[in-house]
């Protein structure tokens, strides 16, 4: 039995448009320790905007194509084609992770292990309505949990456990995280609540904040607040926090953050250093909210660094022991620790919908979207 | 016998002003292991200014006092008062380095063998006719070096080979340094060429073009050419450098930077990675030559990292035994591979003058002043 189904693709052309369209594709016959997964649920995450939309101007978006075959061309501006040189002409399939049941299983114990049960896959090409994976990639989940609710089950609850990883391996104790009214910040608050880890969460809104409070958290700090440097300095002084996740990327607050650390390791201080504190202060990137350059004001000395954090390098570094561990504590925690909240559901042919479009692609806080391939 | 002479001081008032004068100080008998030094020689470095200066403005200086004892004073902009709140009131003597004849020395046999001496030594308050140090962090100076030549045995020549052992230490095989026809970047120069290791020299004019390909360099890249950014990454590709050592740290050389070592990995790759490339890249920045903020575009991918680097903070990591092999080098080449070049020398009173301290607070590339405390 072969299994066909649509699959989302995204292309760049030479001539400054991104084009979404689906195509059929044939699932190969399953290698012994393959399966195939059903896909049923698939989240919209920041980190799948950069390869679905690329930098396109949203605003410029038309429909062509069939209801069942929709097509989607959007305009580029022409400073931003250097940014996409590498994938140019390439039709490339989308979707981070997803959640499935597995239809097919290779010869080995492994696969066969696998049929009929319901999985958490990540790896790429997620919008689609089928997946030949390896199975020792395969998240089972457990019996009472649904697809839906197994859909996000690695890449926010693994960011969120490799911050607090990272932290460990990095001689931290404490965190600063931004945007923290996420559904990636409210995993991480629930995860520091649970392992006792002081958090210091950074938020925009008033209702942001309440969310986070309601939940528990013990410090919250508004950047538009007049007090937010005060706020925050002392909050950082009160926790000792030195390490912070940026998921805005752009703008002031990673410099923001630094001299707040500075500030309140400073007061600490008996004597004078010209040099500022001896106190390593840290900030990684990890998100592209805000695609402005970073601004650095190096008010903070020079026992300091900014940079890039990545999930899979990250893993890369923890090992395979230490990714297991994470999983399996994901796993026994999807409806908990690690739920995900959808604000919407589509099918795959809703993706082209240019009204679900402007929703998702703005990335609010608070919002998120399911896609539901088999719709 | 007591040693007394005169020592330079700087002091921040909280009414916004800078004030610079010269004090007595007597020096303490010498403890069994402490020695005295009659300090010969003394550089004024870019790290000597922010505590010599701070903030202030020098258009606004104006000298009082006496010949012998000249006050100089000077306004600081409100706005940067707080880079300062932590030395307010406090009179700070100041000068990271100097050389000079040791005139006293306390009963230790490591103190006695220093006896007539010329030694090079470090740690601050050598803007002085004397100083007391410890026997063990004197360098002795080889005979037929004079205390000019070392003068500078400590800042300049322990922070290039820092950059050295911080490239070894952190996987990197090749470097990039901006403003690298300065002094710094001249010794940097001679040790890479002296250890084959491939430097990519950046700088601003012609002629430190010209200064550094005379001296051997075999890259130079002048970052206001036209073709900058072409040059930059070609130089990257060849030498696979992906550690730079930014002496500006404002403004976007560090993104530059970056953005070109990325360019040089991404032209290795054979598949795209919307992540960008695999390969770590880092930028420390260790100088303030523009204060204005570091501006990061990030159209670097994820792994990247920018940081201050400081060289007592490095020395703390590498350990005695690394520092002492640094020093051994340093003696041994003090005349060759170490030398620095003065463009002036002054007296301690001179140093009030406000025609050489429009001179020297410009840190300009290629100038530098030598403090003669027994003039």
């Amino acid at each position: 039995m072969t299994f066909t189904g649509l699959q989302l693709r995204s292309l760049i052309r030479e001539d400054n448009t991104l084009e979404l369209s689906l195509t059929e594709v044939d699932m190969p016959e399953p290698g012994p320790n393959e399966v195939i997964v059903r896909i049923e649920a698939t989240p919209l995450n920041p980190s799948d905007l950069a390869l679905l939309l690329g930098p396109a101007d949203i605003g410029t978006a038309r429909v062509s194509g069939s209801a069942e075959r929709p097509v989607v061309s959007a305009d580029i501006p022409a400073g931003l084609m250097r940014m996409v040189a590498g994938r140019l002409g390439q039709s490339l399939p989308v979707g981070n992770e997803g959640a499935g049941v597995v239809v097919a299983a290779g010869s080995s114990g492994a696969a066969q292990a696998l049929m009929g049960k319901t999985v958490g896959i990540a790896g790429g090409e997620m919008y689609a309505q089928y997946r030949c994976v390896n199975a020792y990639t395969c998240m089972v989940i457990p019996e009472g949990t649904s697809a839906a609710q197994g859909a996000s089950c690695f890449v926010n609850p693994m960011t969120a456990l490799g911050m607090v990883e990272t932290m460990r391996a990095e001689g931290h104790t404490a965190l600063v995280h931004t945007a923290a009214a996420s559904n990636l910040g409210q995993m991480l608050n629930r995860i520091c609540i649970e392992d006792g880890i002081d958090l210091v969460n950074i938020v925009r809104k008033p209702e942001q904040e309440k969310i986070l409070r309601d939940l528990g958290a013990s410090y919250v700090i508004n950047s538009t607040s007049d007090t937010f440097f005060k706020d925050l300095t002392s909050a950082l002084a009160e926790t000792g926090a030195t390490l912070a996740f940026d998921a805005t990327g752009g703008g002031k607050l990673a410099s923001h953050i630094l001299s707040c650390m500075e500030a309140a390791a400073v007061q600490a201080m008996t004597e004078y250093n010209r040099y500022g504190s001896d106190v390593y202060k840290q900030v990684y990137i990890y998100g592209v909210l805000d695609n402005s350059p970073t601004t650095l004001s190096r008010a903070f000395g020079f026992s300091w660094g900014i940079g890039g954090w990545l999930l899979p390098k990250f893993l890369q570094k923890a090992g395979t022991e230490k990714m297991m561990q994470m999983q399996a504590r994901v796993a026994a925690g999807l409806k908990t620790t690690f739920a995900s909240h959808y604000t919407s559901e589509i099918s795959l042919a809703e993706v082209f919908s240019l009204e679900a479009m402007a929703e998702y692609s703005k990335q609010a806080t608070g919002k998120k979207v399911l896609i539901r391939p088999q719709q």
